[in-house]
């Protein structure tokens, strides 16, 4: 329904950008498992704007509450609430789009399905800040998943036209690691400085710019995932797509395989040194019928241009549809790409934790 | 649950590809509409191979039995249980499969899942023969759909590196036809001359291809599909990817929004000659923040090269894991993105009629 | 959906009772468990009518085909498609009642509900035959859940105001095989033979009787359940509303408990010989919150007279609405209570499968 | 998913009884309508207890705050998170049962499902106090169903074997109302005089009793459910068994029908003087093949004494399990019928908006 997924661990953000506050219920998380709150802070602390000219200047706090199914730093098992406050909110910015939907925003299509009644101050419910609590949530699927040797790391593989490094085969834990301490989450740091290029560029001409985000999930065992409908990239591919901006998912090399001759294509299997079933290569990113092979778990999205730009833009009024232009002033991210990094790991953790609860029982 | 997809709109699908039957069983289809068989039987015909040297020479006639849920030719509002039989199946093409994996089919993590109790002759579930009951299920979504003005056309839009045209912004219904009437469903005969040889080629290599295919649905209203996780483009990624060798799904302009600036990237409102509301361009596919915004629904999904070749493939037998080659003979496409062409046409159809009779109720 | 219930064992029930078939398809079966087919069989004829003057004179061999999803007689992991054929249709029997309905079937809310679409020939969907594919489901669970010493029990405990002995506290599996093999399953053949009498009664009298019937789940661990709105008594009672002519369900001493004291009301635990912990009495079935005590499951479900009366009956011709009145001529059951006993182990079965399965992602 | 429930409009309830907070996360509610907060209030008053001696000394205020979705009075259409703030718990009270499972709680299932990770203080999630969200909950659907002329209305049938009268078979919304503004919800003031005695009995005798409560729901549309596993009955049990205490859910004379014959039981057709077709006698509850009638929904629900009670009982200590007493002190109801009647009511209203938005997909 909406704005939740999951099957055994079923996740459901709530709030709107400029309501009384935003946050995340969990329902089915394993019981006893330990939480650090300084962790889980420090991982939204990478989704959050007001850094440096690359983002928003709109700061926010994010601290995250457990109201629920958290007690004494442990899941109790009961569903786990979570609740950040919204406290700096400026409604006025955007009195003056009310009835002007932006282009490429939600505006419009939320004015038809909701006959104008929907909140969409600040965005309301489609904001990008409500990735704060997919964030809070995901952070503790990742402790979680962390401690039965399963990680999870993504990174800015381009933005605009300049393209960053690509994860190895078998990328170890410390190199996700050293990715996500970087304030810019790129492997190659020449690559990002020409990537803070690109968004400053864009900025400076009152534009904005669109990137994608490489990701893997490394330590999961072969056969998890069920087939057709809810295989590991149903399921991802359905949670990936309610991050906003994101237009296109794939696996392993994905749009490129298009191009290719199977035997190209084929990732041959072999044995490694320590006797397990492997493949050499990995372009199907780990997934075959849906179902999981023991290879590390990989996929790519490719993320929008913020659609919030400062130039003017011709758009209509509601109701009447008389065309006028609409100058967006507020404050908006150049690109959202750099801070949709731990999202994107945030959503992989929740759905590989789900697979798991759903095929294992229990972990 | 696995096989199955929808919400209002159930389909799940059934059966093995050299068991006793295969089929589809759909909840929730609205009651007294009429079904016409021979044009389910035409819809059908355009996955089917055998036909030429582009696709396998295993012809099964594939003919949907009704078993329940229609009488008299209209749909009663109970489930509707589909069933084709399997009447070409020579498993004795796969007996030395059974304990060796095929590079990148499901048949490895199949073993590891089921512990090698699932019947893969053939593929077993997972074979692309499982996607005749989707189009015989997708096949009746289409007729209700257009009559109430609302059309689905695919066509192949690259077969390795060569890319065909795309559809026109507003595409009109008679257009989707003239492409469906082709044997091979290119918008330009030419550049689909050029689809053939590349394919043809492939399989002179004792190889194969990949392609693209794109889709558009017309006559949607705008206001459709819930926010975050449950929206037109989360449903449709969810029941794409249960497609056999799809490995990419993208909306609109897609990746190619991921190189932009918004400027570019933004669809711009304006009034038509009718009064209604439009957008100039259609970058974002018509969906945003997975709602539909009245334009045409637009995506394109990416096709592996089929995974069975002709060539020695490097493979290790199960369960010892000791390495070795495999040569596939059977009977196998050189490029299947031809004959997915009504399967993303069906996929859509049947997510698209869901979503209406979520949010309506009834057509 | 409608005609479908569980969660990661996903049953769906399919067909008319008329029309060319009827069935079920099952998804989320664990691979490689034997399915004995004479064994099947033999449960699926405790539900079959035709044996005698106590039931209806229509007799179907109700012979279940395997579509999918076993192969040499084990499951494979696939959705298992069961189909049944409906050989024994008159439905010129039915033919005056098409516009007039039965007072208490479902023929008017469903002549409202589809507009006159479905197809109610017999009772259509609605009709007690639908059972058979639940059984065949359900006899498939059953043999699956006694190889893990779980077993599931009911027998008739009331028809009309004749009551039957109930089962003890910790009923073993032997005591459930002796009342399953009976013709009338009951403990007490002396109360057996007052129920027949009570039965036959009715049909002299043109008349039909109900009853009630107690069902218990033996070897069940304690822990099995979710809270609050997918427990055990809540995935039991979803279920067992779906078989026809089911108005009531309770668990433990159910609505007795209501007239209780807490002091008489309350299951006292202590630890018995083998060092278990357990409950003295158990009043509440097994059950506390939702989650499985390692007690019994028990409950009982009431069981309305058959509609299907031969009296002349009030009702209205469709859809003018003119007062009327009916005479249903037809083959019916004059009660059908004793036939349901095995439809409601197959539903027990099934939801405690579905249960395990979730909680332990295997057995 | 364990604590939610619901397919179009989705209610999780989250929350411990001794925790930060309790409250319930509803998606789905239709946009645009108003919900009155002193209107709210005064129906979560209903359930609130510490006004006289029937009731615990626990004293909660239990104000709904809406962190999101309700804007301005109205809902937005984005979902709607209420806390309810817990302020007034005294775990010291209950700190000697942590070892010790209360006979007929959920504390020992809870404790090996959960392998004493819950947090079972006061009972935890499974705790009573966990209806005021759902309450919360429930009246906002209460107002919305009230604009459309569907009203639903509980009174107390039962307490110990004292019996109030019933609802009329057509009751108008006037006299639900008078109901519901009693302190104690009875029709008959003489009954529930009686009634309270048996309360006051029970309490002095250190011990509890339980009750039944009916209810109604009166300006449903015939047609609305879906058959088999979908029905009103179906989905109305599966929320009712997930009340506390509740052990026995019947729809019309459910249990008695048992025990009738069908000339008795079956509800003749006529027409009304408006035209309308309605039955004669309402047996079933409004309720066929698990479709309204267009008759009232009627069902009735069994509720076992407050397992807490003042007299010592017999337990064991866990996990070692040796044999001991408990006395259990805290605050208690000595009945908890009363106090449930609104929370019946809000259960049926949430079920039959969710209902109304599957079948209308609006109002």
């Amino acid at each position: 329904m909406a704005s939740g997924f999951g099957e055994r661990l079923r996740v459901s953000i709530y709030g709107e950008s400029h309501g009384n506050g935003i946050g995340a219920l969990i329902e089915g998380l394993p019981a006893g498992e330990a939480v650090d709150y300084d962790r889980l802070m420090r991982f939204m602390e990478r989704r959050q704007g007001g850094r440096n000219a690359l983002s928003t200047a709109r700061k926010e706090p994010d601290i995250p509450e457990f109201v629920s199914g958290i007690f004494d730093g442990r899941t109790t098992g009961f569903p786990v609430c979570i609740r950040i406050a919204n406290t700096n909110t400026r409604s006025g910015d955007y009195s003056n789009l009310a009835m002007k939907p932006r282009p490429s925003h939600a505006d419009y299509p939320a004015y038809i399905k909701w006959h104008g009644a929907a909140d969409m101050r600040g965005g309301g419910h489609f904001s990008g800040r409500l990735t704060a609590p997919l964030c809070a949530a995901g952070g503790i699927a990742l402790q979680i998943l962390a401690r039965h040797n399963i990680f999870v790391g993504a990174h800015l593989s381009s933005i605009g036209t300049v393209c960053d490094d690509t994860f190895p085969i078998l990328p170890d834990a410390a190199l996700f690691d050293t990715v996500a301490q970087k304030a810019f989450p790129v492997i190659s740091d020449e690559k990002g400085a020409r990537m803070q290029e690109e968004i400053l560029a864009a900025r400076e001409a009152l534009d904005s710019v669109g990137g994608t985000i490489e990701c893997m999930v490394t330590g999961l065992p072969a056969g998890l995932g069920d087939p057709m409908f809810d295989g590991m990239e149903n399921r991802l591919a359905r949670v990936l797509f309610g991050i906003p901006a994101v237009k296109g998912v794939e696996f392993g090399d994905g749009f490129a395989l298009s191009q290719m001759r199977g035997s190209q294509a084929n990732d041959p299997y072999r044995t490694d040194t320590d006797g397990n079933i492997v493949t050499e290569t990995n372009r199907n990113g780990g997934i075959l019928g849906g179902i999981t092979t023991g290879m590390p778990l990989r996929f790519r999205v490719g993320i929008k241009p913020t659609p919030s730009i400062a130039q003017p833009q011709k758009t209509v009024s509601l109701p009447d549809g008389q065309e006028t232009t609409l100058e967006i002033k507020g404050r908006h991210d150049p690109c959202i790409a750099q801070r949709a990094v731990p999202v994107i790991e945030a959503a992989a953790a929740l759905t590989v934790l789900d697979v798991l609860l759903c095929d294992k029982g229990a972990l």
